[in-house]
């Protein structure tokens, strides 16, 4: 019999897939703009499907080698019994990953247009049609890894005590392609785009978005397939990895809790999905008024009714124990942590605070000062959120330890992390608006629309970028509460396979600190690689654009550029150059495991978790605050567009385009894929 | 009565001293050259020792303050015989470690004209002359940090089991001053760096050096006061520290080996210190050859040496047990990684090799892509470096077991240390050569010397500027084996204090995880402050340069511009700058260890120093490869001279300045702060 607390997880999603639907339909029925707003769109739904297509076979195929070897690896290590169900949790958490990507870009190409449209007579509804996008993205994207992890909890679910530790498969299976999506999806957006600004305006000297540039159709083609199914793919795995950490760490509670303890994660993501619902529907768009303010009010909306059904949650399922209260506290810490992080990654990335200010005041004095003075900014942005970081996990340690029960501690930590990704559906919906506005944006200018619908659009687009970075600093600071539960569910995997206790991993033996040393070294690594593939794939881009410009009848905008050339090379330059580093963050932490063990692969988990962190912080704060900076100069400070001040900030820009949006963001990936790699792979590393 | 093994340490002191004294002599009985080359360098020498003495007040004042903070820590944990002890030897070695960098900047001073002046005529001559100042700085600084712990184990030596953890104070105090000397000296010496070429390359169009700049005596005076005194003072601190960390282990071993395995430490690095005299001896400048092949030689002629020597030390003070051998190996894996990380770092530094011609080849798409590139090849160079520190710790530690005896392991981690710290005078030699090279080569440049001098100056300073990226790489290699060990001193000593075994440091504990994340942050957190000192400092520069600039009789070269305004300027920058990074990283750790205890902070100090280690290498390695991405397209590569690419690689440059030298190194010293400052506060941490 399925326990009340699933039919509670699927009645939700169901009613959140039905919202998705009816929004998705109103959503179609809406007008489509002028033929030139189409023939863009168009364009950029061809460009996206086919990069999305191509992306996703190469994928499929580095997929099913990979579940082939985790087979191998349960079989030959005498887990025969678990080969074939994690191998095929691992297929089905990475088919759903998939799905949750191509859903997110789906539905981002559609709403482009429409919003595009929308803007022509009203920036209220322009806002109401790109958040509701967002928002059937949003909603989809968390029942999908809710369903998902509650299906196959209940195909696996013979023991409840057991099945957690099956469907990690599931969870890594979803890191896998997530990791691809958001690398080879980062890649292709940031390629583009660099490439595009440097050889049109900066080399040609003609505008952004400019029809004559054959690199903008690739540049908006990006923001789809890197902004929207990367990061739908990101926090697809990010909810479903961390409520499989939560369930096993349930599974050390299965005495005092039943299986009310394993079920909790879900069922609170759930009502938290709920809770997003209604935050979402709250959400109305006004003519002339900043579309920030009723998305911060949805959000603020949404956190509370959060807070009241954690409350509600952790008597019903949490409740048999008499300090149930704490758990409830330790929840409120994760909800907490949530705004924090907005309200931080805010103070460093807008132009109303300090931050941008001091950068956009560096950049009269040149290129060289934005720069330096951007990057002490990044480093700078490190200090709180560790703080808090730390803080909200000494806090519900605590609140958890007040409970009095064993195990307690952890299990706290864990209910804050739930309460972290309570509102996530609601930040999906804030992410994936930021693109599509970022991309009506650029249809309203490609189609060369009146200024009064441009100007719509630019405020519309400078929101998306402000929740871009915002949304950014919630997935970073969910993932670091997160990855907490995964180390535990590691090491309790690795004491049920030893038969062993695993609960030190001391930092002060030889291995475990050189394990430690390169797990951080991993980090830098890989975000070198992610650096460098965008600049290679660039310097492909630019090399194309040129060509194409040496035509006058291009510069003098008789002819048509040819777009398709470009998507093609982007395409092909992005998909190449994701491998290397895919392969090179699985393949280096199974090598450490197996030469060096156990212990010292925790120690390099964590160290490079640690590590993700505080760099991803960095490149995302860095990436954001130039970018603002630049904006903010080109609203007519320090000289506005064209002035010296503004050259330097476009390099701060271009610079931190590639830290933003493509090492930034797949570093959250790699956090997260480290901790379901090695909790897969644990039989190899005993 | 004195153990032999000490008389022998200070034997060799004092021959080191007698023939930097022989160097001395001869080397001020030199040509001053013309007396426009000595207007300069008046300047210069006048300029530096106003900003030492009152720099040295500002680090006197807050050492006192600090020694009867230290002082009161012990009185107040009833640790009252160590109090007096401890801060008096506290004194002592911040006093030693100022003399250190005064007598570094002292020679520099006064090297430099005569290497110009030797250039006049010769190449040869100049180099020797040059690479003799370094060799005065390197002998003095070594044998004056060997006979500081010498003389003061001497004085404190009633219990040699009980005196290692009582000068751990001179570490401390020697760490102290190292910070704040290279913190101020590093954000003088790239704030005049960066506001003379911004304001002068940039913004006037003047070339480097040019006479009607004011800021270039600044400049030059900053090769003397950061690179000079500032890396003599963290160099004298590596050694003692190491030195100490070392002999801490050796009290762990005293039942073996007796006061042998505490001396052990100091004997071999007077060895070493031999070896380093017979290799400066070696070195001879030849006209028309390559500087590099000299000083190459050079350093594998001492590498050599001290190997032999190695040899015949572990015989002589270990050979008690059978397997004495292991340790040997153990030690020359301490001498290959230092000649590893040589060439690694060459590799990344060179444009002979490909990440510096990629960087060049960037340049062609402007400064974002010079930057996006140069940093992937930072964020780069933090593996094989990782690798092989990793390797090398699991290596001399594997020899270290095979010894058979118990804690072999650790204590062939110790002797990898003392192998690596052996060729450390020679090390020092190359890279106070650098500074030395690069101001002779101002010297001429203002004072108009003809074109010839000019060219054999060039050279000199090329090569300079490889020293001293090479010797930043031994540097970091140095301190992340050392740092081991005083991780363990830091470890016995809370044993110590505590009565109670501590062996482990639990990174899956939530404290100890919440330390190491702080620690990562306090590392970045540091470095955000010590690029944002330069870059506020830089201003004030430009702001001062500007205005001279107004007065057209300065520009038409016909009246001298003020250079003393902008030294004064730079130097009230740098030390108001200085103050609050250095505070930061002096009391951060003390709360995180006040209210978490010894085994968070244990997590804490690891942490931050794998972070520490990994970011210095980013730092220096991006910053090195900037400047000869610049400097190989002044040779006329993509445009040479006034090209695109080269104004290109002006910016990267300019960004590589505070990254590699005022960050990258005060990062070198504030991880050995870090595990000096918790091995000295223990009591506080209990």
């Amino acid at each position: 019999m399925i326990d009340f607390a699933l039919l509670i997880v699927i009645a939700i999603c169901v009613i959140a897939l039905g919202l998705a639907a009816v929004l998705t339909r109103n959503l179609l029925s809406q007008d489509q703009g002028t033929p030139k707003m189409r023939e863009v769109a168009d364009a950029i739904r061809v460009g996206a499907e086919a990069f999305i297509k191509r992306q996703y076979s190469t994928i499929a195929m580095l997929a099913i080698v990979f579940a082939v070897v985790i087979f191998a690896v349960y079989y030959l290590t005498n887990q025969q019994p678990l080969a074939l169900a994690t191998a095929l949790s691992f297929i089905v958490g990475a088919a759903c990953s998939a799905v949750a990507g191509v859903v997110a870009m789906w539905i981002a190409v559609r709403t482009n247009i429409r919003t595009a449209a929308a803007a022509q007579t009203s920036d209220g509804k322009a806002l109401d049609f790109s958040f509701r996008g967002g928002a059937i993205s949003g909603l989809i994207i968390t029942s999908m890894s809710l369903l998902g992890v509650s299906l196959t909890y209940i195909a696996l679910g013979a023991d409840p005590t057991h099945t957690p530790f099956v469907i990690i498969g599931f969870g890594f299976g979803a890191s896998f392609v997530a990791l691809f999506a958001q690398l080879g999806g980062g890649i292709y957006t940031k390629a583009a785009d660099v490439g595009a600004d440097l050889v049109g305006k900066v080399e040609a000297g003609i505008p952004e978005d400019d029809v004559r540039n054959p690199a903008t159709i690739a540049d908006l083609v990006g923001d789809n397939v890197g902004d929207c199914a990367g990061r739908g793919a990101d926090l697809f795995e990010s909810t479903a990895a961390e409520n499989i950490g939560a369930m096993i760490l349930g599974v050390a509670l299965f005495p005092i809790f039943g299986v009310n303890g394993i079920l909790f994660p879900i069922a609170m993501c759930a009502l938290g999905l709920l809770a997003s619902m209604i935050g979402i529907l709250s959400v109305k768009g006004k003519d002339g008024a900043d579309p920030m303010d009723a998305m911060n009010r949805g959000y603020y909306i949404t956190a509370i009714i959060s807070a009241i059904f954690l409350y509600f949650g952790v008597q019903w399922l949490l409740g048999s124990i008499p300090n149930w209260i704490y758990f409830f506290l330790a929840g409120l810490v994760g909800i907490a942590l949530s705004v924090a992080f907005l309200r931080v990654t805010l103070f460093y990335t807008d132009h109303h605070y300090r931050p941008v200010k001091e950068i956009a005041d560096a950049s009269e004095t040149g290129a060289a000062t934005n720069i330096i003075t951007g990057f002490s900014v990044g480093l700078e942005t490190t200090a709180v959120p560790a703080i808090l970081i730390g803080v909200s996990l000494l806090l519900s340690y605590w609140f958890g330890t007040m409970t009095g029960i064993t195990n307690g501690g952890l299990y706290g930590t864990a209910v804050a992390t739930i309460g972290m990704l309570m509102v996530c559906a609601y930040v999906l919906t804030m992410d994936t608006f930021g693109p599509i506005a970022d991309n009506a944006g650029g249809i309203v200018e490609m189609s060369q629309a009146p200024d009064e619908v441009r100007n719509r659009m630019d405020k519309l687009d400078a929101a998306g970028n402000t929740t871009k970075a915002l949304t950014k600093g919630y997935a970073i600071g969910s993932a670091s509460l997160a990855v907490f539960l995964l180390f535990n569910a590691y090491m309790a995997d690795i004491a049920k396979l030893t038969g062993k206790a695993f609960e030190i991993v001391n930092l002060a033996s030889v291995p475990v600190f050189v394990g430690a040393l390169l797990g951080a070294m991993l980090v830098f690594l890989f975000a070198s690689l992610a650096i460098r593939a965008v600049s290679k794939t660039a310097q492909s881009v630019i090399g194309a654009v040129r060509i194409q410009f040496k035509d006058p009848a291009i510069m003098a905008g008789s002819k048509k550029p040819d777009y398709a050339a470009v998507i093609d090379i982007t395409t092909q330059g992005a998909l190449k150059n994701m491998v290397l580093p895919g392969i090179l963050v699985i393949g280096f932490p199974i090598i450490i495991g197996v030469t060096m063990k156990y212990e010292a692969l925790a120690g390099f988990l964590m160290v490079a978790t640690i590590t993700g962190i505080l760099l991803a912080l960095i490149l995302n704060n860095a990436g954001g605050a130039w970018d603002n900076a630049k904006k903010f100069i080109e609203t007519g400070a320090h000289g506005g567009k064209k002035s010296e001040a503004h050259k330097a900030a476009v390099v701060g820009d271009t610079l931190g385009d590639p830290f933003k949006d493509t090492a930034g963001p797949s570093l959250h990936v790699l956090i997260k894929l480290l901790a379901t790699l090695t909790l897969v792979l644990a039989p190899l590393f005993i």
